[in-house]
């Protein structure tokens, strides 16, 4: 192993947007993994929207990261060395790791991705590895949609979005979808079966809420915060759920940000909001993922990869989950398995 | 019955605080009961925060209070006449009905209220109609308190603040309330149990509530919103529960009023916030009112009412929710029975 090891490090904590100098790209020794540890080669790189959370020093359900560290993020790899039975060469690992070539892992950080089957480990690990189960849980637990009832989605065309309206769907809800673009509108509503879509950046979200919504809505999967969730809160019906599942809306806010204005209605219509994590279900992923992969390989489940090539390139592709510029889940490919 | 009957009748919407020309008390004649109605003359009425939501055309859980209406209360009176079996001369009733002494009702709005032993009926409708069930519920059903936990009150020594502090102790929770002066700190830690008081006029509520709570707060019972729920929100533990119960510190807001600041928190640190409304518990009311009448009965539950006589000073005793004036139950007492 004589190639070098390219790593990303934060440098500075963002203000506002994610700006080149916020990580630097480096060249340095490949590690030596510990006793009980691993050495893995970074396949593919998992950009999600709480990367920016992890960047920053504001309160989080995990350390931010340090300074000077390597970038964290979801990663897919492969086992290169292992001081431990509980892997060997040649496997398959996901988890939380770093934007670096080459990294130390272990049990408490990676598991086994699993046998794929006919799906492509690229697929398996961007549908299955973080988004599948985060959609699945938090609408099916916290949002508990019953037949009849209409789900609404915020970011429709992002990884779990998309997913989220495809669920509802399958449980026999009404699935009416926001997203950026006529063409993500066009893509959730004609392949992935979003009953309406609709732009929040050219219509008026207000008005298009209730008219796609007539029956108002039950279930608001919560991906954004901010002005949507306003005007979906008008809408709730009695005893409606608001699983949040992110509020990227304000990730980049460089002043303190009001919460919605009509935050009386969940005492009015007795609603429940609820923050959502995918720490607190990893003893239930299993149910995830038998329930995802039966939805996949019956073709009720269709995902799609936002993919751009090398690890170089991650800080640029990151920035697309803030302009809204990716559809389907956003992923850096370092080296195909 | 010649006696005249003193009506008082919403004139216009608050705006604001409640003014003296929102409701008039208009002398008028003694109804007649109809098929399957009773006529009752009002004995007590209860004054509730609520009071001013259904005064305003704000949306809200009922129909608001239509303007020259008789104006909405809670309250306990005695049958005069019955044009129905359900109900016979001299039953003693609560429910919905008017700030007025001779009113219609029937099964739809008020029930029997039963025997109360030996607790006077102005302490039994006082505790036990209204505001027992509502504090029972709301912090068992959504708060879910643990043994150990902590929980956190607002409005403290109001007439449901009262009731959860003490329920909260009997269910072995360390209780925590807030609440607007040095007598009613007092009042709440020496008489009904609460570990610690803050009085949120004089002290820095975000300090107070951090030494108040050194294992942060797992429940947080809200009937405020504003400020003291920011607060609370940054101190919330992991998987924290805020029963929403009231939002009085935005009932007279005549701007639109943003959201917690810390909305973020609900993502970071996995909470529930649910919002209540007692009507939802109507079928479960006996096992409230056998809890909390045994617990009565045993001495682990004080009630303490604060009592205006004459419905012509309706008006003026209900000002007192808003001024944080109230010590215990507010209440109009009209005849004694």
């Amino acid at each position: 192993m004589t190639e070098t090891n390219r790593v990303w490090r934060l440098r500075k904590r963002p203000v506002g947007d994610i700006t080149d100098d916020v990580l630097s790209l480096e060249n340095e020794a490949i590690p030596e993994p510990g006793e009980g540890e691993i050495l893995f080669r970074l396949n593919y790189l998992s950009l999600d929207p709480t990367n920016r959370i992890w960047m920053s020093d504001m309160e989080q359900y995990m350390e931010p990261v340090a300074l000077d560290a390597p970038m964290r993020g979801v990663v897919c790899g492969t086992v290169i060395k292992s001081n431990t039975p509980e892997f060997k060469e040649g496997d398959i690992v996901s988890g939380i790791g770093t934007w670096a070539d080459y990294q130390i892992g272990s049990s408490a950080s990676v598991g086994l991705l699993g046998d794929t089957g006919d799906v492509p480990v690229i697929d398996a690990f961007g549908t299955l590895a973080l988004v599948g189960p985060t959609a699945y849980f938090c609408l099916l637990d916290i949002g508990d949609p019953k037949p009849g009832e209409t789900v609404v989605v915020s970011t429709a065309a992002g990884a779990v979005g998309a997913l989220v309206g495809q669920i509802a769907k399958i449980k026999g809800c009404r699935a009416v979808g926001l997203t950026g673009s006529d063409e993500k509108c066009q893509w959730i509503t004609e392949e992935l079966g979003y009953d309406v879509a609709i732009n929040y950046k050219t219509q008026d979200v207000g008005k298009a809420l209730a008219e796609a919504c007539p029956n108002g809505i039950d279930v608001y999967y919560d991906n954004v915060g901010g002005k949507i969730l306003d005007e979906c809160l008008k809408l709730m019906n009695l005893h409606g759920r608001i699983p949040t599942c992110g509020l990227i809306s304000q990730y980049n806010a460089t002043e303190p940000v009001p919460g919605p204005y009509n935050y009386d209605l969940i005492l009015m219509h007795r609603l429940k909001i609820q923050g959502f994590i995918i720490l607190d279900y990893m003893d239930r992923y299993p149910e995830a993922l038998e329930a995802l992969s039966g939805w996949m390989k019956e073709g009720k489940l269709k995902a799609r990869l936002d993919v751009t090539d090398g690890l170089e390139n991650a800080l640029q592709a990151v920035k697309k989950l803030y302009t809204g510029d990716n559809m389907g889940k956003l992923m850096v490919r370092v080296k195909d398995v």
